[in-house]
């Protein structure tokens, strides 16, 4: 391989929610977290962003924007960037778009709290599926409206929509917004062809605008693809997709994320209220990824098929009774522990204290997870393995 | 001078709003944008950023940072980010105050957004004076909350707050806010301590909370000083501050604004609302600049001082009939031309037009500024001294 991930990257000191954020997100500040281990080592598997380096064409673009010297106003005017991210689309999900139906947001995250209000009006209703990541609940929450789940079923770790359900819940009237997860987190599935058009269908029948957070959508398996929902409507406006560079090359903090939005009444709207600034490294370093983070992405996925093999290896060691599925996409790892900690109401708390590892328990995913851990794989091998040997060990103290 | 503000630095390319954003922003998209020049030969003097570099410590601050390579989800954790934004505002301002008053935003325009939501009910409303920076007007509006205005008393170019007529509409149960401006934008005022205690007073005599904007406090003129509105009353927690290394150091592309709010209920709301990520690269630049941009300032302030007095040197020769007076802090001007082009109805489109000059005219203003334009002169001389003989010339061309 070229690049490294096997490299232990210090990120003290570099303001990493990753090392210094948990307290407040896993544990709301609640005197509960006490862990057996220090504070300095702790293994933090959970909030999705990666331990390895991006692809050097970020530090490039940043040190080359950054001798400039000005750093005023911006936004992306330049058509080299909408270009470079057309090229990606049609290269890796043969996706073309709209050019201008393309805005940017400083996360897919702002931009769900800014779309529900902008889609539902005050008495209309979210429909998410469950599990889920938890900022569906917490945007349509926050601006609220009501939220509804469908839950996903579950065969022994193979999640599938349960259609019946979601379109009987679709079908209420005051459901007029759907933000839909593919990949989906934390399940890792990619949904196929075949679901996105039953999915597709109910909600467009029924009058239901699709928000699809397509954000985990380059961390594929190395045998999967990838097929955006938008691209099996092609005459439909009423399918808004998420995607950004965040999460494939690392770079969550550079805060810029690509939403595409067909709808030109709810595009207007949103150009009129969102404020239209971009931070120019940002926009820099995301076109230089679209434009030359390829071969680096190749070897990435790689590297992560490697460490769902090395999980899947060590859980039939050392967990047998885990049910665990390598997912479709995604570097986070959904894993069913509930055989050996049956009674234990927050894994998170559970795992932070007795194993000193850092992850994300199902009580993070709304609702429909119970007994399950989302592992983030995306660090050193030997960081995992050690991260897997704590929590062997914890579950074993805890049940012998 | 160590620092060379007279070099004329292209940022075409480079995704500026300065270049690239002035038909949306100043014309809307009309298409009474007609302008006599070319595209590429428009003198911009209309956004609030420099045509200046950074001072060398943000370049150095970004290329180190970059250096690391992983800029994952991030947020100001290193305590010597607070601790140099006290020591800078204990230096400039003599100002001390409590480091966990202290929170960050993407800059103060999507704080006034939020803040306004949170502090007023959707049937409170807001005062602020006049003429005033517009996004004040819309901030309130745009959270659907009802604005009042307070004219300023503008005595031949000498700006005063009529108090008399501000305490009146403060005394409305209904107004809960004010959103107040000092350094004053557009006018360049720094208002005294005396009406600083006379306005803050009021406010808290009427259960007005007060917004002060200082974002332009670090560009005085060299022999001014600034206070901080909260420096004067440190017993009250009813005064929010808003400062920001954007304006001083010419990085607003970097996002990134310190809010002090001291209100513990109002703090953690907006703890609990607003999303707590910074980019680490801003972080590291805003961090250096606190620490080691004092120098530059220094530089800086004596170069705009000389543009200053070319501007009153020039118009006294050139248009005798403006009204100007050399202001107190910022790099903007606002000249009264209203003798010369007492008819015409939009000055911004005019001199964009026919001079070739962007610029803001008082219909950016919000009201209370008939005849004026605000002129940016953060830019070399030379382009200075250009943009004014085109103005000039505009308004001999339509006058005679």
């Amino acid at each position: 391989m070229k690049y490294n991930f096997d490299e232990i990257i210090d990120r003290r000191n570099t303001n990493a929610m990753s090392l210094n954020g948990y307290r407040n997100y896993l544990f709301g500040g609640s005197d509960a977290f006490e862990s057996d281990y220090s504070d300095e080592d702790l293994i933090p598997m959970w909030i999705a962003d990666m331990e390895f380096k991006s692809p050097p064409a970020v530090s490039k673009a940043v040190k080359d924007r950054a001798e400039h010297g000005i750093f005023g106003y911006s936004q992306i005017f330049d058509p080299n960037y909408k270009q470079a991210f057309l090229n990606w689309s049609k290269l890796h999900y043969d996706w073309e778009f709209k050019p201008n139906h393309l805005v940017t947001s400083h996360g897919v995250i702002p931009a769900l709290f800014s779309l529900v209000k902008y889609v539902c009006a005050p008495d209309e209703k979210v429909l998410i599926m469950t599990p889920s990541y938890a900022f569906f609940k917490l945007a349509t929450e926050g601006s609220n409206r009501e939220l509804i789940t469908s839950d996903l079923i579950n065969e022994n770790g193979n999640y599938t929509i349960d259609f019946e359900d979601f379109r009987r819940k679709a079908e209420d009237e005051k459901v007029t917004l759907t933000i839909f997860c593919n990949p989906h987190n934390p399940t890792g599935r990619v949904w196929s062809d075949d679901e996105l058009r039953q999915l597709g269908e109910i909600c467009l029948e029924n009058d239901v605008m699709i928000i699809s957070d397509e954000i985990h959508c380059d961390l594929l398996r190395t045998e999967k693809t990838f097929t955006p929902l938008a691209r099996l409507f092609p005459e439909s406006d009423q399918i808004i997709t998420c995607m950004a560079p965040s999460k494939t090359f690392n770079m969550a903090g550079f805060m810029i994320a690509n939403i595409i939005i067909p709808n030109d009444e709810l595009r207007t709207l949103w150009q009129q209220k969102e404020i239209p600034i971009d931070n120019p490294l940002s926009i820099a370093a995301a076109q230089a990824v679209y434009s030359h983070g390829n071969e680096w992405l190749s070897e990435l996925k790689e590297y992560l098929d490697g460490n769902f093999e090395f999980l899947k290896d060590y859980l039939s060691e050392y967990l047998p009774k885990a049910i665990f599925k390598i997912p479709d996409a995604t570097y986070l790892a959904w894993v069913n522990i509930g055989a050996y900690l049956p009674d234990e109401e927050n894994l998170t708390l559970f795992f932070a204290n007795k194993a000193g590892v850092l992850l994300e328990g199902d009580n993070m995913f709304v609702a429909n997870g119970a007994g399950h851990i989302r592992l983030n794989l995306a660090c050193p091998r030997a960081r995992l393995h050690k991260g897997l040997d704590r929590i062997a060990k914890a579950i074993r103290n805890s049940t012998t």
